[in-house]
Formats: C-alpha cells, structure tokens, sequence
C-alpha cells in the first residue's frame, strides 16, 4: 500500500507511549490510500516527559500535516490545539490534531464518535437507552459523552471516584450518574484495562445484566475477553474490540483530510 | 514494499528543506526491505531555523533509529552528534546519523565512499590518477576527501573562494590543489548546481578536458547534464548523477542498520 512513498508524500504521525500496538500506521495509511491521497501514518514513541518539546517542534515540520494522539497524551496534548472542537473542549482531551489552511492546529476527541458508530453498525441504537460506561479515561469519557449526545441516558462507573466525578460535573449538562449497576441497562461498555490480563475481575457484576442486553469491550486482545464471554452466557449481545475500533480509521481520515492541503 | 507498516516499525528520518526531492524515503525503504527490516524512511521537511530543536526532539524519540540529513543541514547536524567518524570531523558535516547501543547518537558523512563507490562501479579506480572537483559545498567536500583517500591526486575549485580555501586548509593532510583547470585531469566531477537550470555556464573549460577523461556529475535533473554532454563529445567518458548516486542507499543502510536493535 506504500509502494509510492517518496520525498512528496504528507506525514501524519501517531504520537503514544507504548506504541508498537497502534493500529493507525497500518489502518489510516490504508485509507489514505484507498482514497487516493498520497500520505502515511507513522508511529512515534514519544514518553511524557518529552512530549511537549516533540510536539512543539513537529507542529513546525512543515510536511507532518496532522498527528493522532493515543495514551497516554489525550488529555496533554488538548494544550498544544489553537483551536478545539466543542467535545474536545468538554472533555479537555483530544485524540486527532490538523494543521488549518492558516497554519493554526485544531483538535477533536473522535474517540466517542467512532465507538457510537461502531455500536450503530452492529444494531445498536442508543437514542432513549440507558447506558452504563465502565471506566473514566480517554475513550470512556469520550464515549460517555457521545453517547449523551446520541440521545442515550448514560451513567459511568470508575474505580477512581475522583476521575468519575470529575467527568459527571464536566459533563453536567448531559445528567450523566454514577453508577456501577448494570441492572436495567441497554448497554454496557467496558472502558478499562480488564480483560487484557487474564485472572483479574470483570469490569462490573454480569449476574446483574439483563439478557437482552449488548455489552461491549474496547480492549482488542484477547478478542472476546472474560466480560463478553460472561455477558454472552447471559445471554447478552455482544461486541467486540475489534468491532468497536473498526471505524476509527475512516472517521480519523476524515478529519486529518479537511482543511490543509492534501484534502482530497 | 511497505504493506507491513505497522506501530512496531522502526522509524528513520530524512531532514532536509525542501524534501519532495529526497530519493532516501523510496530508496533506502526499499533496502530495508530486501534486507528483511522492519523500518522506514520518512522525509521531514525542517526549516534551518527550526533545525536545532527538531532535532533535538527527534533524537529522544523512542522508536527513530536513525536520521539521513540532506541540504541543507549537513554541517548543523554535526553539533548534533555525541561521536563522529574520523571524516565527519575532518569535514564537520554528517548526512546520516544512527542511535547506538548505549543510547548516544553517532554521525558519518558518507556521501565521498558513495560517490567513490559509484565510479569504481563505472570502472574508474581513482589510485594514482589526478582528480579535479568543482564545488566545495557538502557532497563536493566529502567526495574530494574521498577521492584524496582512495589514492587520487585531488584538486577542487569553488567560485567562493574562501570555501575552497577552507576546504583546502581543512584537508591539509592530504595535499589538496586548488586549481579550476581540467587539462591532465583522468576525473573531473561536477558538485556544483550546474545544469539544473538551462542556459548557465559549464563547471569547467571543456576544450581543455582530456579527450580519454572521465567526466562525471552530481546533477540529476536533467539526466544528462549539459557538462556531460559537451564532455562526451570530446570523447570522455560520462557518469551521470543517477550513476553517482546509485550506491547511496545501500551505504546508508549498512551504516543505520549497525549499532542499535534492528541490525541484524
């Protein structure tokens, strides 16, 4: 898919630490192609400690077109936008940056957009649904908030009360409550790290799910994780990682391909 | 050749201002490639003014290996490096650096061994024979040491004179003429801008060119310079900037790919 790479082709970089596991080098370089823009995404291992001095100066290079931001450099990096989407600025996190056709930077949190339609895409509705997020970070404040705005009755759930009400007041506006009890929810995501290790807890009590329920997981390996296995059982609908991060890749796209030059 | 892009690729840069030109992103992937690595070469397009704190951020990213540095940054980039290769010092220029085991960043100037490379590839053996450069510029320096260490009896002209004096100072060891006449030169090699654009003059006199000469030139665009062309019609041998840089890659390869994780 790279066979034309050359001193022409627009960068765009996705900036984490660890990130041998980003699916974005491989994914959104895919779509670049298929849509006929001669552009890459390359991963960069950056740690936090220099992460403000990396992106000062690739926000200067004058190829690198625009930079995806994966853990742990949501929330930092929302400081090095010129300008925020509104969701972005809700939750003080971004997860994909552009350079505008003056020059400036603007962010977005697309995190909970894709993850929405990703549920969209496997049936799931979430307008009038009540829905239980488990997890406060990144992508489950993200997906919290898109869900709210999708029309769902949302409630979130982290081990970190602090993080969790921090994001209920922040999200005030869309009576987000907090809550652990998936009983008598429609859906219920799990947000965390769980699952990834074997051995550990479910991410919420499954004896509680009702059997008509869709639950859901963004960890990606393994691909069917204790708490779907479980939720399965009950007889819940369920959805996978990689369901869930199948059309993350378009919407990045199509964000990093408006508003500079390689804008097909 | 790149369809296993992927977070775990290891990354390489080339710097330069401009870079569409830059041939290392197709070339030197290529070779990564064939040699069954895991890596890329990517152009990042660095104003001189932005230089020093680019790379000073490059430098600390996790997952960059190695950095080929192109016009017009060889001799900046030098202050970038922890050690140097004998001729690097000698030229206080670098066009490649790599990271090594114990985590400093070494640097090398390999365009001479490349250029020295291309003309034995061509059949010319510079030991013994008398060599005229013209231009004192990055590749012209490096080429002139080179021929002067292969065994050539160098000579270099320069329209600044004062770089060609410098360089003639600076590679006092070996006895370089500063001298613009190609009368009894077996090699005259153009590292000047010449014939890029239409309608200049010739780096040299070509009437005073040996008829049995080799003549060769760093331009690439045309394919044939008009050097070359007045050359071969006084019955000289050519060799074309595409010849010249033909074993480019390759040595910048065994260079990037000894003294960090992905040699081998």
């Amino acid at each position: 898919m790279l066979s034309r790479l050359s001193g022409a082709t627009r960068i765009h970089l996705i900036v984490g630490d660890p990130i041998d596991q980003a699916k974005s080098p491989a994914g959104l370089t895919r779509v670049f192609a298929a849509r006929g823009v001669d552009a890459v995404c390359i991963p960069m291992q950056v740690p936090a400690p220099d992460f403000d001095a990396f992106m000062a100066a690739a926000k200067r290079v004058r190829n690198i077109d625009g930079i995806v931001i994966t853990v742990p450099h949501k929330f930092s990096a929302s400081r090095h936008c010129e300008t925020l989407s509104a969701r972005a600025r809700q939750l003080a996190a971004v997860n994909v940056m552009r350079r505008e056709a003056d020059g400036r930077w603007s962010g977005d949190m697309t995190d909970g957009i894709a993850l929405v339609a990703a549920l969209r895409a496997q049936g799931f509705e979430p307008k009038g649904r009540r829905a239980l997020v488990v997890g406060a970070g990144g992508a489950g404040s993200a997906v919290v908030l898109a869900l709210a705005q999708a029309g769902a009755r949302a409630a979130v759930h982290d081990i970190d009360t602090a993080r969790r009400d921090d994001l209920v007041r922040r999200l005030a506006a869309w009576k987000v409550a907090a809550s652990a009890d998936p009983a008598g929810c429609d859906l219920v995501v799990n947000a965390t790290p769980l699952g990834m290790a074997a051995g550990g807890p479910l991410p919420v009590d499954v004896t509680r799910l009702a059997p008509g329920a869709v639950a859901a997981d963004l960890v990606t390996m393994p691909a069917v994780t204790p708490f779907l296995m479980a939720a399965r059982e009950r007889g819940a609908q369920i959805v996978t990682g990689a369901d869930m991060f199948a059309p993350q890749a378009g919407i990045l796209a199509d964000f990093l391909l408006s508003g500079h030059p390689t804008a097909g």
